[in-house]
């Protein structure tokens, strides 16, 4: 079955989350003349990444949409980093980083000679509001944003690849799934889709030690977008 | 408050929808050797639109997505216009002809222009599919597919506008209506939108006696959508 739409992972896949919110937090640390290792901040806010949406996951929590688990989590983190002297709208700006997270080099040139053939969506955790504000200031050329909010479900559960196709109204097998992560094309091809793995050896810092090669019987293994494109005949 | 997302409806205000789906009963006429009158036919598909969402507004009917409420009309004028021998891939076919409605010449220029400094987004009771269709046909510069399908409800309900904001994370106060129907406007506006008319005096046809001008008190009248683009400071 001919695929029609590619459906991507954004976090680590398309955007790099760990050095954009050094970044941002070392800005605000100069602003604010704080004393953080923004490294390490940047990392305990990923780690709290999937326990806040398994508790979604599992239904000890109803729907909520990732801007306030990253609030959440960020509040806490405030505290463990004894960060003080920060503004509600500071804070509401700083919790906005995961708005503008900055693409992988060859991701905006990737998609936009991907777009030329197929339906460019996102199929990520990120909220819609999220996902259009990054887009806006990255020039991410998407689609359509699909993912979590669409589906009102976290992936890796079946609904949110399932129900993301289902809104294009395209069956699983066609649409292939890009992420630089294996679990996430793992859930997506017992569904049926197609896989492409794109390697991001360091989306999670200098120390990575996963992710960084494919596993398992994947459609497509590509360096990167551009890369991807040659291998679709785009 | 500042406005940030440009909301439109799309048919009628983006597309010709008549035009585009005479053109298609023709090619299809031709084809299948069908001695129909095209314009009443399109006239009659599109006089079933609102009665057929009806049904879904007052609940007398749970949620349907306008794919179905289509094809079920589409099954109805079948039969009332006594036209057989069409094949089922043949009748998919052709309710999609709603995927591949043509822009209004100004649409695909403006669009591009408003882009550059707005989110612009559909508002529209299509489904996601049928717009990204549509989109990827026309060459429609969404940013974001928003509207009935995303909302659960179709306009002009308030939740349709509401939701829409919502998913933004927007208040209706930052977001711009445009429409070629006034009656979107007022509901619109009712809710604290900001409001655009756009004229589309043939959208009904050679003999359309409505929407011909902007009634009640709207922010912004363009003849088209690149006139709306210069009063935006675009």
């Amino acid at each position: 079955m001919q695929i029609k739409a590619l459906l991507f992972d954004v976090f680590g896949t398309v955007v790099d989350w760990r050095t954009s919110i050094i970044n941002e937090g070392r800005a605000l640390g100069k602003q604010k003349d704080l004393n953080v290792d923004w490294e390490k901040f940047a990392d305990a806010w990923r780690d709290l990444y999937q326990p806040s949406m398994e508790k979604v996951r599992s239904g000890n929590r109803s729907w909520t949409l990732l801007d306030q688990l990253h609030r959440e989590s960020l509040e806490q983190l405030l505290q463990e980093f004894a960060i003080t002297g920060l503004s509600e709208s500071e804070i509401d700006h700083f919790n906005r980083a995961w708005h503008r997270l900055q693409p992988w080099p060859d991701a905006v040139e990737g998609l936009k000679r991907l777009k030329s053939k197929f339906i460019i969506g996102t199929l990520s955790n990120g909220n819609i509001a999220l996902l259009i504000n990054m887009a806006k200031h990255s020039g991410l050329p998407w689609d359509v944003i699909l993912g979590a909010e669409v589906a009102r479900c976290y992936k890796p559960l079946p609904d949110a690849f399932l129900k993301s196709a289902q809104a294009l109204d395209l069956k699983p097998q066609q649409c292939l799934m890009v992420a630089a992560h294996n679990n996430d094309l793992f859930a997506a091809a017992k569904l049926g889709f197609h896989t492409a793995f794109v390697a991001r050896p360091t989306e999670y810092g200098p120390h990575q030690n996963k992710d960084l090669q494919a596993e398992g019987d994947l459609n497509f293994v590509a360096k990167d977008f551009v890369e991807l494109a040659v291998q679709l005949g785009v």
